[in-house]
Parts: structure tokens; C-alpha cells; sequence
């Protein structure tokens, strides 16, 4: 009986614990825990960005820049519509293209010169005889030169005019250069010859009016691109990276970005235009680039008195400032020089190439990579190399989402931008059109435009919250042709600085102008953005640029010769600026740092104390406003910071890993200020805007300093007032946004 | 055996079923699910709301109105800063107070009467003899009209000066009543009497300005206040609710808001201000009120020709123009009228006081309740009947709160702003300080300024997607002495109109003007916004507004006894708008409808297209960008409401919900363009923004049509033209924003 007992109360015990064991593991409760719980927490997956990297592949860009570069794509050419077509195709790809790809036009002001009546620079005699006839087109060094499609050398917005008159040589037509000629000679009615460096494009000729200065050349001296270098015979292309000496930079000479007759609206067809008449920030007078080849006949026979040193560039003569005009033992003694500009604007249909990857957990978030497509010749360099990154990008994380092994959990947004060579319009355009939507959404915008423009080093220029995300994408970056180091490490090598958080890190630069595509999402629309490439060794060249810079040798045979042989430093870029944009589609938490934008403010608060608070005190204007302000952003990002550490966001609730994202995502946009910038077209950053005053500080602040001090004038004081009351206001903004919510 | 091995099987199988059931409910599996899934998706708990308004209390709102209105509160007097520390008392209150409050503190530019010296209204003879001296203060009818605290009637931002002239009677002081009187006087040098009504206090002066007029005075007519009656012996206040003779209503004279010196930026104690003398928007020459007791005896005595029958008012005279001055019969007779005015202004430290409640689960996201605390006099209508009421809602929610009951899913935002009387200082800065953070986490603004102008009906100001919310809100609420119906029912009574969607409604108003604290949510950061209030039966009384307005008749006593005797009115206002607040703090989905929108945009387009398509036509400009724009908002609009129909929302992944109300909240910062109206300041939002062409469509357009209709230029139409393309570019904007998000 016991022993029945006990076999009962034996197998009850075993059967109820197998039934406690079946009842809590066999069953399934995971209708309770619903599906999206593991998808909402779900960070990046560094498998993803291994796979991605080891896939980028150097033959495959070098493939897509060929394409890219069969013939001129200037915009709106045949050409230009040949890579509208391309682009669709590599993103409309069943096996490695996007989830979607359209374009996008815009009806865009564009100024030409006209192939039936080129333009033309002569020395004219006294007696009419053509003494010099500048070139019209560049020398041939094989076919890429002859294609017709070439076009002119010329100055996109310069108004047509024929002006004649005596030649002076103006340096780099600052304000102060036509002070000081202005200073010995009537400027009146002469033609002045400038080179390239210094001030932008278009100033040299608006700088030039007020003098009545008649017309203007520009060219590129050998000092300032060729370290010297002259002869096509062994030293320039194609023997070598320089520019042969009739090559001449083109470029937009416009002091303002975007479509210049729909200010702040998208130019669609039916937009209204202001006209013609009142577009502003283009030159007034005719202005015309040269070959040195051509300059160096007209400054080798200038007269008048010597120009300073610092005016003097790379040719084996004396640059004089001119009598006005030739020297009297010249050949082209008493002569004039002639202008002909025959350029006519009209509009055309420009396109933006849009593709988009959909997020899976957060649609509404959006990562913008862009790049122009337009060039002004074949455009290898600017832009293909950065166009034949994208693609090389695009098309490695389309096989990845076709294949199903991902999808990132923010949306990824890639434009391809069309008139960026006539001032960045395909993409200020986008930006005007969907301002709301894109303010609200996007998280960061990543810009690579020219991808290499040499191959020693990585080169950055970013807003500092995403200095840290760039290093540690770089880190995982093998340099090219370096097997043992790193991006990063090598980087390191070229550019650094000392900061006082990390110590020695890469010195990332400020993206303070409006050099490329970037302009409009960080100055208009306030987005955390980034421009990354490949470039030279500062020590070993003063080159401004890549010397074939937008010139007809900017050729799929220069790049792959000159700039990047075996298009390795392409596949670094591809790598590195494709790391970042995975860290940003997929990261759970942002890889946005906000006390790395602290360290920012504080240096320029620093220089700007340095800088001007014994003057402004001397005014009774305080700069304790502005120093309680970065003090208070200081805090609120330490703050930030904290509350991000001391939090486990894969497993709390999904709102609060989102309410940090928003408020890192935000960041920049509180440094908008419609108001800070009238005399501004699209400026509205406060930290970022451009400045002409030339100090690394606050740019409003340090413009409304300088002219303060330049007039003296109480009106001018109390702007600088003003600017430092909108700035101060704006940081103290910024720094409530990142304390707690509420 | 068989009997044992059947009782063994019975107990092992009864064992194991318990185990199993053990095993399946009785261990918590729970950490697999993680508690915040419950929280994320709770939606608004309709037994809160029951609660809610049930506590609600008419004897606590009288009661806090008797607190409010013991003394004068004009912005930063004592009695001012009493009620800042009364506030700060029941918001800090450990039983029913918020989670926190404050007080942040702007240093105005505010403007009054020199108490040494009083403005004075005198008619002088030629041998100056003063025949007839205006009342400096208002008669006494009890002990609240002797407080000494009572500021005499002036016009804030009046300059001081000391005209003195010959009298003509303008009417409301439009630009096309001086310009009719203009016809057949000489005004240089006169002074003008107009009427309140039809343009705003400081457009009284600024209009007369530039014919030269010297001074201006300023009454209410007993037929635009007081339905015509006149005696204080049995029919004006205190025998009715109607004005007294000697009433004045005191006021802003500006046409700005915000503080003067600090445009679009808070002001704080070292901000920049700009100089006293480039202020714009205000009284070039000097402004008085008088009350019509005053302006009977100078209209009365008037000369010169019969003014035209709508210039007439309520006086049993005729008005006339004025010869200019009085009639020849008149004792008046070659008498000037003279102003003395001292006015000064001075900066001054005003207080908003704020207390908030943090949300639970989306504590970034902010419901902001608001009204100012300043009056004129004693303020019991405006704005202490406003502040009883968000004392009331704050009583309420407070003890919810702090018993555990109830915390929101949003946080919740008071602000009792101060300065408001002098153009909506105190919200304005506070939107100024804290315009990103607002502007990006901000769901909607609700303002009850006067909460009850009478007791015959709700009326609400607001955008059209918070239609749908004050219409559940109000039919969950009694109507006040009706006991068998609804808020709602009564409302529709007294004013509705046919909605294409829902047939007949209430009629909901346009927030479309300045007219309280919710311009600066409105019209600067683009907040949906609505303005709830209890007002009378306009069938019954042609008031301008309720007569004792601005007045020192606007005491406890005369709200106790004529606008709401009983506080039913107040309570049922507290209801409805606590209610409100109530839905948008803690409602899952946000209870926005941007389908309302649609329909509100498709009215506007409407009455555009039947105005002015034909004449746009005629001068080549399109409608047809703004007609599509709108069918886009549109089709954007249904495609959402059909997404979310078609979501199963508690149930999805949380960040579905938070996108679409993200969607929901930012829809009115897509009509915010900071370029569109140059000339108005603090006015962005394209569809709201004040207008003076006085039709119900876009404003923008609305004004430049009417300005190139009337000047016929070529530049006026440009501007038309450019109006169109801002707005259709915003609406497109926004539809952008409704569409699926990628």
C-alpha cells in the first residue's frame, strides 16, 4: 500500500513536472509578444558593413567612370541625357538597382556660348590689324579634346558685349587689388587681366565695374596650379597631372546658388521668374577665361610700373601693372585689348536622377547621398569620380536588398544632381521643392562630389557631429596601397589637430561654403552634411586644385593615368563614405555627437573673444550672452550624452531611442535663422555661413565686426550687435533642444 | 492492478494537466515581454475624460476669478506680480498643482500714461479759455473704479505731444475716410475724432498722418458698443452689461506684435534692441481715447457739411465733417481742440509663468495651453474669466495627477503669458526663445484668452483639422442652462454652415489674424492653433465686442452679475477646452484630420478662382500650378486617412503611429514661408496670414491682387504672380508631407 502510494506520488511528481516544463516551454506565448518587438530595437549589423566593404570593388568603378565619360556631359547636352539614362539604368537594375528610380526637372537659367559666333580675345592695333588672337578651343592631345561637343572655354552668366581698351593686370581682381591700381591709373574703359585664386569667380568682374573697368580676362597661372610648370613638350599633360598651357578652368560666374530666376522657389514651368534684369551677383561687364599660353603674350608685354611681389605669378617676365597697356617697345605698342562675348541664357530642362532605398522600421527617417552629374567637358574627375563611387555604392547595397540579406532601417535617398556646374541648381532646386518635408526627415546628407583629386589622403569637410562617425568608418578602410594602415591612420598622417577631448585626431574641415551640392541642405535646409574624398599631399604640391579642373584634360585617360591609377583611392572613398552611410541608415542610436559640436562652438568662442571683446566692450556690447549660450550648449550636450550612456535603448521603450534620434537629428536645424543673413542668398546657418572676414568664427559676428572696425560707423556696431544677439539666441535654442524634453 | 495502474494514469494524467497549466499561466513568461508594450499603444482613457469633466467646478472659477480681480493687473504693476505669485501658488500647490512651474522673465518695451502729469482733452477758445475738459478718469459707480491703481485711458505707444487744432470728425479713421474728408478740407493741422471699428487703433493715426492731421481722439460709439443706449441712469452698466458715458477703451496702438525693440528675438537683458526711433507700426502723431460722453460734446457741436450716412452713429446729432472745427453757432465756436498727451515708454520686466505636466510615454511632444494674465484695469472679462478657466482645467488635472489617477501620454504646457494688452509680448518672446524646440515638438496651441464674452454659445477659432476635436469635445459637454443639450447642439444653432463632408456644422472661424496670444503659434511657428471662448447671440446685440471691454468697468462685479452669472459659461468653456487638451495629450492617434484641411484649401481655391482667374489670365498668369497643388493636398490627404483607416495601430510597431502623427503635427509648418510677406511682420503661415483685401481666400494672393487691380502695374501683377508661386509651392509642400513617407 505504501509502496503503491509512493509509485503514485512518484509518477504524479514526474508527471507534473514534465507538465510544468511542456506548459511553460512547449507551448508557444509568443503571441504575446508581438512581432515588431525585435525589429524596433534591431541595430546595425557590422556583418552588413564587412560584406559591403569587401564587395566595393576598383574594377567596377573604373568601369562605370568609361561610361560616364564616353563624351561631354555638360548640362542639359546630349551628353547629359545620356547619363540621366545610365543612372536609371544602374538603379532601375533587377539584380543591383534601388526600390525605385525617376528624374526630376526643373526648367533652369543657363547661359551658353553661342558655337556659331564663339568668343574671342585679340590685341587690336591702333590701325584695327589683329596683332594675337587668343585660342578658342584647347589644344588636341587626342580624341577626347576633338569631340564637338566641347565646349568654348567661356563664363557662364557673363553678360555678351564686345569692350576694347587698354590691358592692365588686376592680380586676383580682389577689392584691393583695384584699389591699389586704381590708386595709379584711371581704370576707365581698360580691359584688366586677373588670374584665377583669391576671390571668387564672378567678383572679379563685379569687383572691376565700380572702376570702369570696360571688360575682363582671367586665366590660371602656372604658379597657382602647376607648381611652376609650363611646357606641354615634357611637363604638362599628357605628360603629367598639369595643366597643359592652353587649358582653361570654365565655371559658373555667379556669386549665388540655385536657379537665379526663381529665388527660393523650385523653378518648375509655371513658377514665377523675377526678371532678367534684376538677377543680382553676376558680373556686369564681359568677362572671358584664357589659356596662360595666352595670357603670358599679353602680361610679358605690359607697361607700366612692376606689381607688388605678391602679384607677381609663375612666368619668366616682370607682371607690370600695364602703362595702361604695352610697353612702348612691345610689338603691341599703343594697342587695345578685344573683347567679343556672344553668351546668351536661356531655359532648359535640367533633370535630377532620384533613387531611393525604403527603410524598414523608420521610412520616415531619411539618408541623403548626392552627387552632380553635370560636367563642363567629359568631367572625369568633376564629377564622375564621385558619380562612379555612387554607383559602385548604389550598386553593391542593391545586389544586398535584392538578395534579401538586407534592408536598411532608415530610408536612404540618392540624387543624382543635374546644373550643379552652374551653380549647384538640380540640388538647390530639390531642396526648395520638398524644404518641408526634408527639414522634418532628414538625418544627414553625404556629399562626394569630385571623389578623388588625388590619391595621398582622405580629406573631409562635415558639421563636428559627424567627425566621429567618419574616423570610425575610415578606421575600417584599408588605405589604398598601404596594406597595413588604415584610412583613418594615414589620414592622420596628413591633417591633424589636437583637440581636447581626443587628443591627435584628423582634422575634418568646416563646410562653411558653397562649393558643391552640400550647399542647400547645410546652409538652407540646416542638415548635419558631409563632403568626402581623396586628395593630394599639400607638401608636395601648391596646385588650387587638380590641375585639369574643369578644363577638356579633365579625361578618363587623366584620371586613370594621373589622378588614380587602379582607381584604388575611388575604392577607399567608395568604402569609407558607404560605412557612413550604413552607420547612419542602420545604427540604432544616431552616430551623431553632440559634444563634438560643443568643442566647435567653443573654438570659435574663443577666437571671437580673442578676436573682437575689447572692441565690442569699448562699444558697450557684451559677449557674455553668447559665452552664457555655448555654455548652456556645453551642458545640455554633456546632459545628452549622459542620459544616452546611462540608458539601454535596445530594450526600453522604442519611443526613446527615437526621441534621442530626433533631438541629434534636429540639431543643426536650430541653427537656422531666416532672418541672420538678408544681403545672403540661402544662407541661413548661422555657425556655417560663408564670411569674407576670413577668421575661423561665428561668420555673421566676424562680417559685422569687420565692417564695424573698417567704418566706425554706430549703425555698423549695432549690426555686430545684432549678429551677436541672433547668434546667442540660436546656440541657446540649439542647447534647449538637447536638454531634457521637458 | 489494473484499478491501480488506472488510479496511477488518472493521477499522473491529472498531475500532468495541472503541470501543464502550471506551467503554461501560473510562471510568468513576462520578461519575454517587455512592460513598455502595453504602455506604448494605451490610447485616452474615456473614464479620464468623464472624470475630468465632472470635476469640473463653476464655484471654483468664480472663485479664482475673485482672486484675480481683487486689484488692477496691468502688465508689471504689482497687482501684476500678485497674480504671478497667485498662479505660481495653485501651480505649485503639493494636491493639485503641475509637476513643475516657473516664471521667465523679458524685459518690454511698454508704454503709459505719466500719472504726474495726466494726458488732457481740452477745447480751447482763441482767447484760451478752456471751455471743456475731457474726463481723465472714468465715473465711479463702487470702490473698484477708485483704486488708485486704475490707469487713466490711453492709447499705448501714442507718442507724447501737445497738438491743439481745429476738430474734424474722420469716422473709423480707414484710409478712405481721410481720404473723403480730404476731398473738400484742408486737414493739415487738424484734429481728427474717429470712431473704434473698421481699422485698428494705431491705423486711426497712422492713416491721418501723411494729410497732416495733428492729433487724433478716439471713442466708442454708443451704436457700434452699446446698441445705442446711453444713460448711465437706468441703461449702461451698472443697470446692464452695456457701457457707461464715460467708459474709454484703452489699448495697443501698434500694428506689430511682440516686443518693439527686439524684432524676432527674445528680449532678454543684453539682446540687441534697435533704436526707439526706427520702431515702425505705431503712432506717428498723438492718439487719446475719450469716452463718448467726451465725443458727444465735441461731435454734437461740429460745423461744416453733413458727414455721409454710414458715417453716422448713435448720438442724436448729426455728425458732421467739421468746418473743420466747431459750428458758428456752437459756444465752441472758433475753438481749437487740444491734446495733451505724456505719454512715456520704458523698459519694463514682464513674467510669463509656466507649469507643465511630463508626458508618460511621448514626453517630446507637446500640448501647450495658454493665455495671458495681464488687463488693463481689473481684467475680469479679459483675461481673468480665460485664467479662471485654465486654473480650473489646471485644479483638475493637477489632482488627477497628483492621486496617482492619471499622467498624459504628452506633456502639457501652461503658459500664462504676460503683456499681452500691449501686443502680445510675453507669448511672442516665449515663441521667439524657444522657436526650434516649439516648433518641432509642439502638437497644437489652445488659447482661451476671454473665455466668455456671454453666455449664448461656444464659439472657436481655429485650423481646420482640429475641427473634428472641438466638435467631440463640445458634444461630451452640457450646454449651459440647457439641460437636455449639448455644447455642440446649442452651438450649431447659432452659427453654422454646410461642409461638403459632414453637411451642416458649426461653424469654426479662421485663425487668420493677431487678434491673441496664439499669433505667435500660429503665424510664426506654424502650431495648430484654435481660440475657444462662450459669446453672445448676435442676433440680440450689434456689440462690437462685450461693452465694458478695456474699460474699468470689466470688474468681478460685472461679470458676476452680466456675463456669466454662475460661472456656467466658464465651466462649460472649461470643459470644452479641457477636454481638448485632454484628447491631444493622451490620444493614440492624433485627433487631426487633414481631409478638413482639404476641404478648408479647396474653399479658398474657390473663391480665388472665381475672383481672379480672369484678370490673372488676361495678364498671362496661371492658376493652374495652385489648382493642381490643391488637388494634390488633396489626394494626399485621402491617401492618408486611408492608411490609417486601414492600420491596426495599438497593435503595429509603435513608430507607425508616432510617424503618422508626426505627419499630423508638422502639417501646418508646411505653410510657413519666412520670404512670403516681407512687409508683415511676424506673418509666415501662406494660408492664415492677416489680409487687408477682406476675402475669404489666401492672403497673400488676396492682397497683391488687390494691389495690382488698383495700381495696374506691371511690378504689382509680378507680385501677384510671385504670390501664387510661394503658395502653391507651400501647399504642394505639404501635401508632399501626407503622401507616404517614401
Amino acid at each position: 500500500m505504501l509502496k503503491n502510494f509512493l509509485l503514485i506520488a512518484l509518477c504524479g511528481a514526474v508527471m507534473l513536472t514534465v507538465g510544468i516544463l511542456l506548459g511553460h516551454y512547449g507551448i508557444d506565448k509568443s503571441s504575446s509578444v508581438p512581432g515588431w518587438v525585435q525589429d524596433v530595437s534591431r541595430d546595425l549589423d557590422e556583418s552588413v558593413v564587412q560584406d559591403f566593404l569587401a564587395e566595393v570593388d576598383n574594377k567596377q568603378i573604373e568601369g562605370f567612370l568609361r561610361e560616364l565619360t564616353r563624351v561631354p556631359h555638360m548640362a542639359t547636352t546630349a551628353g547629359d541625357e545620356a547619363t540621366v539614362q545610365y543612372m536609371l539604368k544602374n538603379w532601375q537594375d533587377p539584380e543591383s538597382g534601388l526600390d525605385r528610380a525617376w528624374t526630376e526637372q526643373y526648367l533652369v537659367y543657363l547661359s551658353f556660348p553661342d558655337p556659331k559666333k564663339p568668343n574671342k580675345v585679340t590685341v587690336v592695333a591702333p590701325n584695327m590689324t589683329v596683332l594675337h588672337t587668343a585660342r578658342e578651343r584647347e589644344k588636341s592631345y587626342g580624341p577626347d579634346q576633338e569631340d564637338p561637343a566641347v565646349v568654348q572655354p567661356y563664363a557662364a552668366y557673363s553678360p555678351a558685349g564686345q569692350p576694347q581698351g587698354k590691358l592692365v593686370y588686376a592680380n586676383q581682381g580682389k577689392p584691393s587689388d583695384y584699389m591699389r591700381l586704381n590708386e595709379t591709373l584711371d581704370l576707365r574703359g581698360t580691359i584688366a587681366i586677373t588670374r584665377y585664386g583669391g576671390a571668387g569667380r564672378a567678383a572679379k568682374a563685379i569687383n572691376a565695374a565700380p572702376y570702369g573697368v570696360a571688360g575682363v580676362l582671367v586665366y590660371t597661372d602656372p604658379l597657382d596650379i602647376n607648381d611652376g610648370l609650363m611646357s606641354d613638350a615634357n611637363e604638362t599633360y599628357p605628360h603629367s597631372w598639369y595643366m597643359p598651357p592652353s587649358g582653361v578652368e570654365r565655371g559658373s560666374f555667379s556669386t549665388k546658388y540655385g536657379d537665379l530666376l526663381t529665388p527660393y522657389l523650385a523653378a518648375k514651368v509655371g513658377t514665377y521668374r523675377i526678371p532678367v534684369k534684376n538677377i543680382t551677383g553676376i558680373p556686369t561687364i564681359p568677362i572671358q577665361p584664357i589659356g596662360f599660353e595666352d595670357a603670358y603674350v599679353l602680361i610679358s608685354q605690359l607697361g607700366g610700373e612692376a606689381a607688388p611681389a605678391d602679384w607677381q605669378g609663375g612666368f619668366n617676365c616682370t607682371y607690370n601693372f600695364g602703362g595702361p597697356g604695352f610697353k612702348p617697345a612691345s610689338e603691341f605698342k599703343d594697342s587695345d585689348v578685344k573683347l567679343e562675348v556672344f553668351n546668351y541664357a536661356e531655359l532648359r530642362n535640367s533633370s535630377n536622377v532620384m533613387g531611393i532605398i525604403r527603410g524598414s522600421v523608420e521610412p520616415d527617417r531619411y539618408v541623403i547621398y548626392g552627387n552632380h552629374r553635370d560636367s563642363w567637358v567629359h568631367g572625369a574627375i568633376d564629377p564622375s569620380s564621385g558619380t562612379s563611387v555612387m554607383l559602385e555604392v548604389t550598386r553593391v547595397l542593391g545586389r544586398m536588398l535584392k538578395q534579401g540579406r538586407w534592408r536598411p532601417r532608415r530610408s536612404i535617398i540618392f540624387g543624382s544632381w543635374g546644373a550643379e556646374e552652374f551653380g549647384l541648381i538640380g540640388s538647390a532646386e530639390y531642396t526648395e521643392q520638398y524644404y518641408t518635408k526634408l527639414s522634418e526627415r532628414t538625418v544627414a546628407y553625404i556629399n562626394v562630389d569630385i571623389s578623388v583629386f588625388a590619391n595621398a589622403t582622405l580629406r573631409a569637410l562635415a558639421m563636428p557631429s559627424v567627425q566621429n562617425l567618419i574616423f570610425t568608418a575610415a578606421k575600417q578602410v584599408k588605405a589604398p596601397g598601404l596594406d597595413s594602415m588604415s584610412v583613418y591612420d594615414n589620414w592622420i598622417r596628413y591633417s591633424n589637430r589636437t583637440s581636447p577631448a581626443y587628443g591627435t585626431i584628423p582634422r575634418v574641415r568646416y563646410l562653411s561654403g558653397a562649393g558643391s551640392d552640400y550647399a542647400g541642405f547645410v546652409h538652407y535646409l540646416g542638415i548635419t552634411s558631409m563632403d568626402i574624398a581623396y586628395t593630394y599631399d599639400q607638401t608636395k604640391t601648391k596646385a588650387r586644385i587638380y590641375p585639369a579642373y574643369h578644363t577638356a584634360y579633365d579625361t578618363f585617360d587623366y584620371a586613370s593615368r594621373y589622378i588614380d591609377p587602379g582607381f584604388t583611392s575611388h575604392q577607399a572613398v567608395a568604402r569609407t563614405a558607404g560605412n557612413v552611410l550604413l552607420r547612419l541608415a542602420d545604427s540604432l542610436l544616431l552616430p551623431l555627437n553632440c559634444s563634438d559640436y560643443a568643442e566647435s562652438l567653443e573654438g570659435y568662442l574663443a577666437t571671437a573673444v580673442e578676436l573682437y571683446q575689447t572692441a565690442l566692450t569699448s562699444h558697450s556690447i557684451s559677449m557674455e550672452p553668447l559665452k552664457s549660450a555655448v555654455v548652456l550648449f556645453r551642458s545640455a550636450a554633456t546632459q545628452l550624452d549622459q542620459f544616452i550612456h546611462g540608458s539601454d535603448l535596445a530594450n526600453e521603450i522604442p519611443l526613446k531611442v527615437r526621441r534621442i534620434n530626433d533631438q541629434l537629428m534636429l540639431l543643426d536645424r536650430a541653427f537656422l535663422d531666416p532672418q541672420a543673413f538678408p544681403e545672403k542668398y540661402g544662407f541661413r546657418h548661422v555657425i556655417w555661413a560663408s564670411s569674407s572676414a576670413g577668421k575661423a568664427t561665428f561668420p555673421g559676428l566676424a562680417d559685422a565686426f569687420a565692417r564695424a572696425s573698417s567704418s566706425g560707423l554706430a549703425r555698423d556696431w549695432a549690426t555686430a550687435h545684432h549678429q551677436l544677439s541672433i547668434l546667442s539666441q540660436a546656440i541657446e535654442g540649439a542647447a534647449h533642444t538637447l536638454l531634457d524634453v521637458i
